[in-house]
């Protein structure tokens, strides 16, 4: 028998959202961590141009990767070769490629727990061995160095890898700087190498998140063009791999996954200074943030991870309940706002969280809460 | 360490090929399979329109898993049930999802030597060991079934499982039907689990290749949009899964790569039915192929592997050396002409042969064999 992967519970929600839409009801997708809105302007008029002259074969954008590699210098201080940039099909190719440069079967890899599923399954579909590490609110829902310096060390315990998510989800929290540069002195001193998942990077609403490489330069990092570049559905990211690994990394992708589309590449390299748009959607995550946040005494929701940056909001709702996953359901059946179910960020304690995406437009985070605060209020009294 | 994985010596041919362009060069793209043409054109008015009014987020089409599935009645006689296909980033993350719907670490997969690289290193990437079964002229370059039959069914030596390529790469070989029905009879009886990579479909110059389903329900079928249908930078492709791997699949597929381009999938579905644009694609390909079947003997080329289907010709230089890669080089540097070299695609063998690509325009074929006639003429004097 294969690996057993767990199913991604908001998948079930999104789809009978999505039948009770096509059934007439009203429904606010809060669900997945999608932007609402699409690719930059100029990045569209790019890409109009490319479909008109481009046969588009297999190919992979020098200029696109130079540009990459120029943002780690301009805003990490950071100086990363144009060859070190790997582009994906997306963020989750690039966490696999990722993960078979690093790992063999068997290799124990530290997640923190809550943390987004596919870590755990991709590391599990791999024959990899997930060691998720329960960070709660004393640790803002993230790793710690105390934490990881505190594993045991012996050799059918110790972790040979860690995946690093700041921002993370499902909580949104940032690890500060100086916090990044003590994990990555305890991953030097114990040989743990390390993953970090910067794909929500750009988004953060008070201090900027840090790049690890700016502590651990033989990590490598994983983006995408999904989140602040709101192109989800063109499926491009990169990874950032040390020099050691080019040719490592380079094979695998070519033959695991050979090239990212065309379209993408092209137009990517102009999204990436579209910066008046996307920091726009930025402020309208700020507003949106700040809406739900002015809104959680109504919602009887007094325990949530600070959501430094991402789009989310994960609370804890088990003064309401036990599970979840009904939870979810009943809430998007009655009010028609579909959620996350805690379940697939931790599943240990996930069943009395739920997560909020707000990557929605303004109104429809007002008409959420609208519709919530009476429906939370009356579950208070059950 | 984690597993080595060889070079694709065809991207190092093509990378000074682009290099000797750039200086000034005239030089012909034959190191590679991809379609010089584009997407059909009614497929690229599609994608104008989805540009200027859909966002794109994470996103498969239904309708395109039932235009696939309605292929499969209306070519093969086979029913596919929608469910059944997963949309994916082209043929190559395709094959990963297969090995990972089948295999476990350490499970034997039999390829057929020459084979397409990907295949070997694929395997070895995910901790799978090929079994490579050497198939000569004799064989047409493709595994049998007495050859499959005549494995060592000793549990450390028998395979667990099989790719078939059928068109193959880079022979161009096809499986005829009664054959494709022994191979699965084989394989029912032992136990062996069935990959049939059917990317080069729709490519044939005789009769048309069957679909492995017709014969294995079982099987695990990979195709794409890359090559009949011209698309291979916009990053699409299925597979077809059996029914008892729907869930299995579908995991893998949303954690490992989550979803395919947006634009592909809106595209794809209008390309499906550009019959007569796809057809006439083919009709450059079997003039092509003509073309350089009939300056064979001017080439001093005897032996080939018979080009069925797909766009290639695989043919022994054993007379002219034993290298395959300088003289892929030296070739490429005297005349222009950019080629494979076989050991791209036989670690064994592939020294004394070479693939030439017909997936170019037919003047440039005829270009082609007006430089390299007296070139191998020279080589063969030497």
């Amino acid at each position: 028998m294969v690996a057993t992967i767990d199913p991604f519970h908001a998948i079930a929600i999104s789809r009978e959202a999505h039948a009770l839409e096509a059934a007439g009801r009203s429904i606010l997708h809060m669900e997945f961590g999608q932007p609402s809105t699409g690719a930059p302007a100029e990045a569209i008029a790019v890409a109009h141009q490319v479909l008109d002259t481009d046969p588009m074969g297999y190919w992979e954008s020098p200029a696109l990767k130079e540009r990459i590699a120029r943002h780690y210098g301009e805003r990490h201080g950071v100086a990363v070769d144009p060859e070190q940039i790997i582009l994906t099909c997306g963020a989750s190719p690039g966490l696999v490629l990722a993960l078979t440069c690093l790992f063999r079967p068997g290799a124990r890899v530290a997640t923190a727990r809550p943390g987004y599923v596919a870590y755990r399954n991709n590391l599990k579909a791999l024959y990899l061995e997930p060691v998720e590490v329960p960070c709660g609110p004393a640790e803002r829902y993230q790793i710690s160095a105390d934490a990881l310096a505190a594993i045991d060390p012996a050799p059918a315990k110790a972790p040979d890898g860690l995946i690093l998510a700041s921002p993370a989800n499902p909580t949104g929290t940032i690890i500060p700087a100086d916090e990044l540069a003590r994990i990555a002195k305890v991953c030097a001193e114990r040989g743990i190498r390390i993953i970090s998942d910067e794909i929500y990077h750009g988004l953060s609403f008070g201090e900027p998140a840090h790049s690890m490489l700016e502590y651990a330069p033989d990590a490598i990092v994983v983006n995408s063009f999904s989140k602040y570049y709101s192109m989800a559905g063109w499926r491009l990211g990169w990874i950032v791999v040390p020099a050691d690994l080019i040719g490592v990394a380079r094979a695998r992708m070519g033959n695991l996954f050979l090239t990212p589309p065309v379209l993408a590449q092209r137009a990517g390299l102009t999204a990436f200074d579209c910066t008046d748009e996307l920091e726009g959607h930025v402020e309208g995550y700020r507003r949106n943030r700040q809406l739900l946040l002015d809104a959680l005494p109504a919602l009887g929701l007094a325990q949530i991870a600070p959501p430094d940056g991402a789009f989310y909001i994960y609370a804890d709702i088990s003064h309401l309940t036990n599970d979840s996953l009904s939870f979810c359901q009943r809430l998007l059946r009655e009010t028609g706002v579909a959620t996350a179910p805690g379940i697939d960020f931790d599943p240990v304690d996930g069943h009395r969280f739920i997560r909020f995406s707000f990557a929605v437009s303004t109104d429809r985070v007002e008409d959420a809460i609208a519709r919530m605060v009476p429906w939370f209020q009356a579950q208070g009294g059950r």
